[in-house]
């Protein structure tokens, strides 16, 4: 019997950083590694009754039993954050670098879909689709699935990329995301894959031991504004990278994958849609962690070359 | 036989985020988790040299031999980061929350001439004290100890306290940290101790779930500019701290302490001195990992309320 979808979170202004905090208290009591023939994410049975009430799936969204995103910002009920799941098989076993290309295509759908229909609703400034994969990384759910939040708000991290293109289009004329694509695909030493629509490289600053950035080369703000073609061609290519993580370091690397959209309302005609993938893991055994340096003054300290990290990537090749 | 300090890192500007990143490829081989008998940190002996060439020690400073820190900022030669080690005690199994006040005094005199001393050498922009401790963040010698960053530039964080704070006293005429300050006292939900000098607070927007930040009543830059009162309160209310975060769990709560300073040439008549202390421990045998949201979109949530955070923490008393 499955509980009803928790609620009372709330979003408080940490003023000393001018961002946005969620206060999820609620969550303490999530579903946490149940045991295989538990899992909530595999379709249902005669006898096991998960979130899934079908038989067999390709590709399932639901809403988050146990939201992280707030209905409220600072005491005022205005907001209404959403969250939701979506999983991308239904073979328990299987990970996203698993599908075929038609099914990665249907996962892209969906997102996209998600996306349009969350970033419509009164109060989501934000939406954002990501993948946690691996326990390493906190994943409470084994079950191959990601993630869409619709935030009722403009993250940190969307709001300062902002705010930097908007100080290099003040002092240029240009835009920050085309020049950054521009100069790595000239550099060429830390691009990955180099497709018609697309390119995947590791950025020249990159945070991660294993971080690819994939840019669609015709800037768009959001996944509804892909064309045709360069729908097609990023799932052939994200598999590919994909791969090449899962051969990183002999087992599954645990990542994050993230699509960065521009926000439903502000910078739509500046924000370059785009996708990072990063894996914690800097070898193996050996994960990076996010200690005084990065936790206590956001300074950033990366033990891989990014060239380095490109050429390993490309070596990985099937 | 100990080989020589190791360099070559670099600082590489993101310009997406207009942040530093150091790339710091030589730490890959740095000692990790050595076998007791082996700990760099514990006094040399007849038969084992180690970092500290004496036979006994109440606090030892010493540079990193696997520096994190650049020589270089964007492949211009012009900035010098150093990374020192502090070893709070000789004893390998003690930890700071053992020390007496005495000794945490001698503690915090180091750090402020160490301080003092850093932030006086040429390109250093920012002077950063402070400990990591526990396997769960990553520590990579058990032994106590905490480290000290000199940064090249200013980091992220402390760049978005100062922007903040510009913005609070365009609006207001007031400085935010005194404003932020007076009303943690002011609401006493989330103040966990409560001194002549200092105050001890969950702040209203905390990310962890449990974070303190500990702010002299009377604001100052950085260590050396507290007053003797000031230090020698803060020795007796850090141990308090430290000790209530050890009953947190049942056993010692992994944690991040850091000393946020003005930096050396920014910001000196507005910032204000404190220390941030945080667990990434939720629950026994539960973390908080940085996922999607928070490492993709620098959107944090917490599953810990401030106030039951802060109550929690006041209950704790030996």
């Amino acid at each position: 019997m499955l509980s009803p979808v928790q609620v009372g979170s709330e979003a408080r202004r940490d003023r000393l950083l001018d961002e946005w905090v969620v206060i999820a208290s609620h969550r303490q009591d999530r579903t946490f590694l149940p045991a295989n023939d538990q899992c909530p994410l595999c379709p249902s049975t005669d006898t096991m009754l998960t979130e899934i009430p079908a038989p067999e799936y390709e590709v399932v969204v639901f809403e988050n039993r146990f939201p992280t995103l707030p209905a409220t910002l600072d005491g005022q009920s205005t907001a209404a954050g959403r969250c939701e799941v979506i999983c991308f098989s239904q073979d328990h076993g299987a990970s996203f670098a698993d599908l075929t290309t038609d099914q990665a295509a249907t996962v892209m759908a969906a997102w996209l879909d998600r996306s349009a229909e969350l970033g419509g609703l009164p109060g989501v400034e934000q939406v954002y689709c990501f993948e946690n994969r691996g326990q390493e990384i906190g994943v409470t759910l084994a079950h191959p699935h990601g993630q869409i939040y619709a935030y009722p708000y403009v993250t940190p991290r969307t709001s300062r990329m902002l705010r930097a293109n908007a100080g290099h289009r003040q002092a240029t004329g240009r835009n920050l995301f085309d020049d950054v694509l521009a100069a790595e695909r000239d550099q060429a030493c830390r691009v990955v894959l180099d497709g018609e629509q697309w390119t995947a490289f590791v950025p020249y600053a990159a945070r991660w031991p294993y971080e690819v950035h994939v840019y669609p080369h015709r800037r768009v703000p959001d996944l509804a504004a892909l064309s045709e073609a360069a729908r097609a061609e990023f799932s052939v290519l994200y598999l590919d990278l994909l791969r090449r993580f899962d051969r990183l370091f002999g087992g599954p690397a645990p990542y994050i994958a993230a699509w960065h959209q521009a926000p439903v309302r502000q910078g739509r005609d500046q924000f370059a849609l785009h996708l990072e993938l990063f894996t914690v893991q800097r070898a193996p055994g050996r994960l990076k962690y996010l200690a005084g340096s990065e936790s206590g003054m956001g300074a950033f300290a990366n033990d891989v070359t990014p060239e380095a990290a490109a050429l390993r990537l490309r070596e990985l090749a099937c």
